[in-house]
C-alpha cells in the first residue's frame, strides 16, 4: 500500500486521471488550467474546479472577506490561463456546526464582490458539515470554439513572458491577488500566445508544466525575473530571486509568443494595459530541460514548487 | 454573533443566498435541485453539485467504490429531478495524506462507472489534503430550453406519486441506489409533470419543499405509501412508516401530475418502467398545509427530514 504523502500530488492526479481514463475525442480532461468541453454554437465550455482549505489555503484567523476572495480569484485565473470568459459557478462550503454565521457571510459577500467584477455569477452549491472551513468553487466559461490557450502549444524559439511581479505572495498576494480575467481573455484573443498558464504552483514548476505538455524545453534569464517587492522584503533562508521562482499563488500569466511576433505583441501590450508584462526567456528544443543563466552560469531547475500530499 | 448549527441548514443557506442576491432573468438560482443558466441553441444548462463527506454521508470503513458511486449518484438524481441529461462532471477530493492511493483509485472507480453508466463524464477536479475523506462533485447537464422541471410548477388537485419505495435507506441504498436518471428524463419529456424533486432530505421534507415552492398544500394517504422492507426490518423507536415518511437518501423522483392526465400517465409508465410508480396523495389549495390521512385521522405534519448543522 502506498499513500498520498509518498507519492506527491502530481503521481496522485496522474493514478486518478488513469483510472477516469481518456476524455473523449474533441474534449481537454485533466491536466490544463480548466477542461474544455464542446458547446452548441462557436463557443467551447469551461469547466474548473477549485479548492481552499483552512489550514493549507488560509489560516484560521484569515479575514473572511479575504477567504472568499481567494477562492473564487482562483476560478478566475484559472479561466485567464485559457482566454476564457467566466460565465457560472457553484460555491460548495464545508464548516464546523459552531461557525458564526456572520463569518460565513463575509465569506460569500468577499467570494460575491470578486465574482461579480468579472462578471461571474454564483447560482448555486452545496453546504454540509466538517471539522475545518473549505470552499469548492465550480466554474463555467466559454472561450471561442477552438481557441482555448492551452498549456501545450509552445514551441522551440517562442519567448516567454510572465505578467506583474513574483514571489512573497505569502506576504498578502495569496489572499488579495487580481486574477488576471482581462488580461487573460485579451491574450487569448490577440492571436499572439501559443501556450499559457497561471503561477499558481510557482514560476519554475509551472513553466515546467508548459515544457511537459509541450514537449519542450526553456531557459530563463535570472536578471529579467519581475522579482516582487514582497519577496525582497521577506526574510529568511530564500533569496528574494529564489522566491521568484519558487513560491506559489501569485496567480501572475505565464505564456509564450512566437519569436516573430514578440515585439509587435509587447507593443501592443502596453497600449491595452499598465501591468507590467516581461520577456524573461525563450523555449528551447533540449525536451524536458529547464536552465537558469545567471551571472553567466547555466543551472539546470528542478521543479520544485508546492506540491499538496508530500512534505516539503 | 449566531452559529450554524443554530440556524439549521435551511436558514444557512438562506442568508447566504441573500448575499449573493437575486440571479439573473432567466436563470434558475438556488433552490431548486439544479440551477438553470441559458445556453446557446435550443438547450438550458443545469449545474448542480454535491458534497459527501466522512462521518456524515459515508463512514470511515464505508468500503471505496460506494462512496465514490454515492457521491456520483446524487449529483445524477439532481439531474433526474429536474427531468435532465447528465454531460460533464468535476470532482474535487480531500484527502488526509496517509490515505491508501489504493482506497482512493476505488473511490474514483466507483465514481466513474456510475458516471459512465449515465453518460456523465469526469473531465477534471481539485485535490487538496484535509483531515477526512471528502468529495464533491460538480455536474453539468442540459435540457431542452424552458423544460427543466422544477418544484414550483404544483397546482391544487395535482395527483402526487413517487417511484420505488422509501425508507431505511441507511442499511445500504444510502450507498448503493440507482438514481433514477432515465425515468427523470422520460417524465420530463413526457409532459405529465408539473413539479419534482429527489427524495433526498425524506418524503416529508422534500414534499414540503414543492409546496413551499409552488405556494400550494397537500394531503397524502399513509396506507399508500409505498414503505420499503429495509424500512420494515430495521427496528428502533421509529415505525416502518415513520421511516419511509422520513429518512432520508431513497434518491426516488417524487412529482406531480395534473388530476386529468393521471391515469393516462400512470398507463404510459407502465408501458415504459418496470419500476413501481405509486399515487400516494394530492395537492391542495390550503398554502404551506402538510396532512397525512391514516386511519380516518387527519395528521399535520411537520418539515423534520435531515437538516444539517443542526442537532436533531
Amino acid at each position: 500500500m502506498t499513500t498520498l504523502r509518498e507519492l506527491g500530488e502530481r503521481e496522485v492526479i496522474r493514478r486518478l486521471a488513469r483510472v477516469l481514463g481518456e476524455p473523449p475525442e474533441g474534449v481537454v480532461g485533466i491536466g490544463d488550467d480548466t477542461a474544455v468541453i464542446p458547446m452548441d454554437g462557436d463557443r467551447d465550455g469551461l469547466l474548473t474546479s477549485d479548492a481552499v482549505v483552512e489550514g493549507i489555503h488560509f489560516l484560521p484567523d484569515t479575514e473572511p472577506l479575504r477567504i472568499g476572495h481567494k477562492a473564487v480569484g482562483r476560478v478566475l485565473s484559472d479561466f485567464a490561463a485559457m482566454g476564457g470568459v467566466p460565465a457560472w459557478a457553484l460555491v460548495d462550503v464545508v464548516a464546523p456546526a459552531s461557525t458564526e454565521m456572520e463569518r460565513l457571510e463575509s465569506v460569500y459577500l468577499g467570494a460575491q464582490r470578486l465574482a461579480g467584477a468579472h462578471g461571474l455569477r454564483i447560482v448555486g452549491g452545496d453546504t454540509a458539515g466538517g471539522p475545518l472551513l473549505e470552499l469548492h468553487v465550480f466554474g463555467v466559461g466559454w472561450v471561442a470554439a477552438g481557441k482555448a490557450v492551452r498549456r501545450s502549444g509552445a514551441r522551440p524559439g517562442d519567448r516567454i513572458f510572465v505578467t506583474g511581479s513574483l514571489g512573497g505572495s505569502l506576504a498578502g498576494k495569496h489572499l488579495d491577488f487580481e486574477p488576471r480575467v482581462a488580461e487573460g481573455r485579451w491574450l487569448g484573443e490577440s492571436g499572439f500566445v501559443t501556450a499559457m498558464i497561471d503561477v499558481s504552483d510557482g514560476l519554475i514548476a509551472d513553466l515546467r508544466h508548459i515544457i511537459e505538455e509541450s514537449h519542450v524545453g526553456a531557459e530563463i534569464l535570472g536578471e529579467t525575473i519581475p522579482v516582487s517587492d514582497a519577496a525582497r522584503s521577506l526574510t529568511g533562508r530564500d533569496s528574494a530571486l529564489a522566491r521568484a521562482l519558487h513560491d506559489g499563488e501569485d496567480f501572475e500569466l505565464l505564456f509564450c509568443v512566437m519569436p516573430d511576433q514578440a515585439g509587435a505583441f509587447a507593443d501592443a501590450w502596453r497600449k491595452r494595459f499598465k501591468l507590467p508584462c516581461t520577456e524573461i526567456g525563450r523555449v528551447t528544443e533540449e525536451r524536458g530541460r529547464l536552465t537558469l543563466l545567471q551571472c553567466e552560469r547555466r543551472l539546470d531547475l528542478d521543479a520544485d514548487g508546492y506540491e499538496h500530499f508530500r512534505s516539503r
